[in-house]
């Protein structure tokens, strides 16, 4: 493989994650290893931005900044929902294209990494072809991020623990807050988890059982059809036993018909998903009318992709791990890859990467298996926790400043651009 | 004043808080170095546990077990929303204080400690008016509890800090989270805090600005009328401005007419106040039908108020120190105050302890100052910004085990009990 002399261009796409920016700062870290690599550029906005020639020189950061870059919640580079689509929109995705190896030649861009998850991956591999087709060298390789964990062929997802973390965490805390308000008259609190599709969020909330409080005592994930009647039988069950029963439900749960509980069906996201906002309320309403039990929701929305406060430290530790794996990967030689983690050992627990091909991963979707949850479908079982339990463990050293934690802005210093505004 | 031999009954009501838990363990700590304190019992529940002789023993818990209730959510003894109501039912309150007294009497309780907001503070003033009338020599002494800190004549309540300190982190990283995706489309956030009528919590989210990603742009509190023009207008200034608006709004916010926008009128609490659950969602119908930007929501519902994994440290401080000035105040022969916290300095910050009579507190609400609001309504402005955030400084170091936090449970031991159950 003969050796490739170029810049190189970082970005992220699709939903946050607390660590998203531990995986960018891995990319530079080891970019500045290899002395193939020239410039550090960073690209706005995902693919949105880098067509607009929206890019930042990242040698221009400060080290503290970098350094800072693990810790910080959000994109620090900026994201987008957008998406080159030769099925839908043929001629727009050609001269996306076109566009796109304007800018990679213009700025001589030969090493591209993005952050994403199913479809950035996807991206990413169209990318890689397109390339092979145009006989553009680059290297391209995908780095695994999400906090829905439903990436195929890698053990989990950058971004996973942390929010399973938050999740688990939080759902502790509600259930020392509500167990010790339960009277005889019973309570109930419904806390909504993201995850459209897949429930490893949502499950990751039984790790809060080892708390000793007994919540939460159900869990609803995607995976398995909602039955109403089982689902009021259970709760009226633990509330029966227990006073209180905390309920974690994921946001894509759906009935046995396959229609969402949550889901509003007149708004659909750039990706053609129906927009979700209602599963706790829907049962909230559900458990209040039929056992007349106080009931009250949780709506972790974005907070629980953003809570660097609490994030993993084992997570950072291997988002940081797969940017660097990237660049080494393309410095090889390697293109059209996704780093992934394998878990080689469970105690002690060790993870390494390695890489898969980008066409096994883009628009599939990892599920929580079968025989990882409970028979009666309403808790995830002792092998969900064996799996789920190393990817929380530790926990940074946060800096705070007057009561709160320190996060990091990049400078953001332009890149001139060179090329005629997009048409 | 004669010394008054006896033992010690504290309890807890209302909604919990990160901290009530460290009201106790002052409250404990404090009546362990006083001789004329016997038995050191907690009442299950309140009050409601109390009329059951519901009673442990403080004396049999381990040191360690006390040490942690600093630092553990929810309450430890439980709480109870029940209410000795004169006004309402005043046959069934006579019973209650009859059978209230016969508890004191039969485990000679001298000293009473209630750990509480508004209400539990006015139960606190009828408990020790009726003992007055009785002739029954007890020390009743109120501890402020709440994160809404709407109770009068103290500078702030327990409870409020580490409420605020999750409050403003969280919409620190909801806007570094949504900021990074925000592109031309635009994006609204909003998110739903804890705080019927005054909106202190709602407000201290507007420490999050110094985060510097702006957030909040729009704060909403229940203390300015709702103008949905006036906000409209905002938003779309707002988003306009910096492609993204994170609005927080307390649940209780009022249209002009005193409607609150996410009240469902049909459900009561047992105090007779209508249950919110929808301002937010409110609010986002709003700004996605009218302005047509992506909005989506967060309600933080009870994981605020439990939030003990990111807790002030001061508030912990202040909170023992609220438990062992109510314990010194009842031993220096003081009945029906309350232990208020009154600020001494604001550079350096110092608060002290003091006291208030219960009849002062009892039903009254405490709420921001109109001059500590922006003029034009949408954030609370310097004043409450100085205010608001010596109360947030400090974190306890935290023992993590598996990856989270670790909290305290009681043992309870029971106290036997020697009446007839409750009739």
């Amino acid at each position: 493989m003969a050796e490739l002399v170029g810049n190189l261009l970082v970005a992220q796409s699709g939903g946050p994650t607390a660590v998203i920016n531990a995986s960018v700062a891995g990319v530079i870290r080891e970019a500045g290893k290899h002395g193939l690599i020239e410039e550090i550029y960073g690209g706005l906005n995902g693919i949105f931005g880098i067509l607009n020639e929206d890019l930042i020189d990242l040698n221009e950061e400060k080290n503290s900044a970098i350094e800072g870059l693990k810790y910080t919640p959000g994109a620090a580079l900026g994201t987008c929902r957008y998406k080159i689509d030769f099925k839908k929109k043929p001629e727009n995705a050609a001269r996306d294209m076109d566009r796109l190896f304007e800018v990679f030649q213009a700025h001589n861009i030969r090493y591209f990494f993005y952050v994403g998850g199913n479809d950035s991956q996807d991206t990413s591999n169209q990318i890689h072809h397109e390339a092979v087709k145009r006989n553009y060298e680059i290297r391209v390789i995908g780095v695994p991020k999400t906090i829905d964990n439903d990436l195929p062929h890698t053990d989990h997802t950058p971004g996973f623990g942390s929010a399973a973390k938050y999740v688990a965490t939080t759902v502790a805390e509600v259930a020392l807050d509500i167990g010790g308000m339960a009277t005889d008259e019973g309570a109930c609190c419904i806390i909504e988890i993201m995850g459209r599709t897949a429930g490893w969020l949502a499950g990751s909330s039984v790790l809060a059982r080892t708390a000793g409080t007994g919540a939460p005592h159900i869990v609803l994930l995607p995976e398995v059809p909602f039955n109403e009647e089982a689902f009021l039988a259970k709760v009226k069950e633990q509330v029966d036993a227990h006073k209180f029963c905390v309920v974690a439900c994921g946001e894509g749960i759906k009935n046995a018909a396959g229609e969402e509980l949550g889901a509003d069906k007149s708004r659909l996201d750039a990706f053609g998903h129906p927009v979700l906002s209602g599963a706790a309320e829907t049962l909230a309403e559900l458990v209040q009318g039929k056992l007349n039990t106080k009931t009250r929701t949780v709506k972790l929305g974005y907070a629980q992709r953003a809570a660097a406060h609490l994030a993993s430290l084992r997570d950072i530790e291997e988002s940081v791990m797969c940017g660097e794996a990237a660049v080494r990967a393309a410095i090889e030689g390697r293109s059209g890859f996704m780093v992934k983690l394998v878990r080689s050992s469970e105690d002690p627990y060790h993870c390494a990467t390695d890489l898969q091909d980008l066409g096994d991963i883009a628009n599939s979707v990892h599920l929580i298996p079968k025989d990882w949850i409970s028979e009666d479908g309403f808790l995830p079982n002792e092998k969900f926790v064996q799996y789920c339990r190393p990817l929380i463990e530790g926990e940074p050293k946060l800096v705070f400043e007057g009561g709160l934690p320190r996060y990091t802005t990049l400078d953001r210093v332009p890149v001139d651009k060179v090329l005629q505004p997009r048409g």
